[in-house]
């Protein structure tokens, strides 16, 4: 994805390291496992960021948060935003999941 | 806030704490710190529930989310739903810890 | 709120005239009561025009949406766009229901 | 899309059909018909969910929506959700209509 | 996809050309290069019109704006709308600008 | 505003001139008018901001923006957000206007 910004907006891609990720994530008063969390539900919640959203749910498995947990995310924004964002959510992740060797222990 | 929805809707009140609380709220899968973690982001994010974010704001501080935690999450929302969104949920956030006594552990 | 408009942007209270009520509301293809619980259903979804939602739900009582109706357009609307749109919808609704005279039948 | 939902989040799927079916459609106060109208408003509106869109234009039809009734619920869009929110909609409606035998009676 | 809208709804067509053209375009207190900036402004940060954002990249090249002035607009997005909306954006300019001759002088 | 967040979320109003103000708006890519055109647009489009319009709004009439120009853009929304955005908008616009000596030669 970033690749793709190289050729028509390369500062784009600087700015995309150095705000969300310089500035915000690695900032000590919240755990990136809970900025994952609080990340998954609001671009499903959002509903306009289906492949960032799918991004996120691998970026979700990969600092601890367990599929079991992220399905619970996604299926509790039926509350706030409605089940069509809860249901596209879990497709997300459903595909995220299919895509993904099962490294992480069984559930 | 359910109070108000006696004599309009007092169906949907009893819905309220089905649907939310009965059914998701109560699931094993998801510690209540993480949900409101989601509930919080998710809230902000789509920027159209301020009176049900100030009720989560409130609710995540009671079950053990810190002011600070609860400041990132919504900075953080700066990333993905944009700087306007963020703000907003900082100043509900403003809100709701002035009209609390602090009785939570200084940070 | 037209007469709001006057002195800002005249040509826009024409538009909002023409457009809307001169193209769209005189259809024959769907009559007045309906196109008023899309409007309402679709105002409550969105949640960024509580103003307005109070003018149709005022709008759809009088083209014969009785108050039990709109009501469960409003609560509907906790499914598909999450149950902060829908309680929001209702509090609107209270409003409108308390300000208006019950020239309608009882319920 | 519910046998799909069966591998990741079997549960919500009997959610899906309590809440939304069980609890509300079912409902006395509301004709379905005039759920359908409220439902393929507020999609269309809302403009993030185009699969349940689809879904409901289905249903519509189903429950005695005529394929020119669910055009103007859609063209109506336009004011109050902007004109590429009804278009999208009334794209999604050419799609079902042309995938569907006209066992409808032609308008 | 005018045309695609001919056999649903021909009347939408018609009115797609009287009011966003007919009537807002052509009013003089704004140029049509400004116009196309706040289009494209406004359909990105929405994040639910991807191709109507499409159309009016075309457009805004059209009537002046440069493949850089409109990359900056998309990224500025990312501060009042969050990044995914400013990268969606930006992928549709790259899909567009990627589709057309460099007639547009080198920049 | 920015003062208000110093007592809650201080590095919030470091970010709040590095990114937007630091990074974007001192590109030279695109000037501030048209960024300002940009950013009006996206906040009357979304709906979701009505505080930070109202700071647009006036930040547009301080580099350059006529308060008709001003109006053109936001009466625009209507054909991409739907009239209530447009509406929302006018009314912010109006209020910003009234607050405002008449400095700007007369339109």
């Amino acid at each position: 994805m970033i690749d793709a910004l190289a050729d028509i907006a390369p500062d784009f891609a600087t700015y995309l390291f150095e705000f969300p990720f310089g500035d915000i994530y690695s900032r000590p008063g919240l755990s990136l496992r809970d900025r994952e969390i609080a990340t998954i539900a609001a671009l499903a919640a959002m509903g306009t960021a289906q492949p960032q959203l799918k991004v996120h749910i691998e970026a979700g498995l990969n600092v601890g948060l367990s599929r079991e947990e992220i399905t619970e995310i996604l299926m509790q924004m039926a509350v706030y935003a409605g089940f069509p964002a809860a249901l596209n959510g879990l497709f997300a992740a459903r595909e995220v999941f299919a895509a993904r060797p099962v490294a992480e222990p069984p559930e």
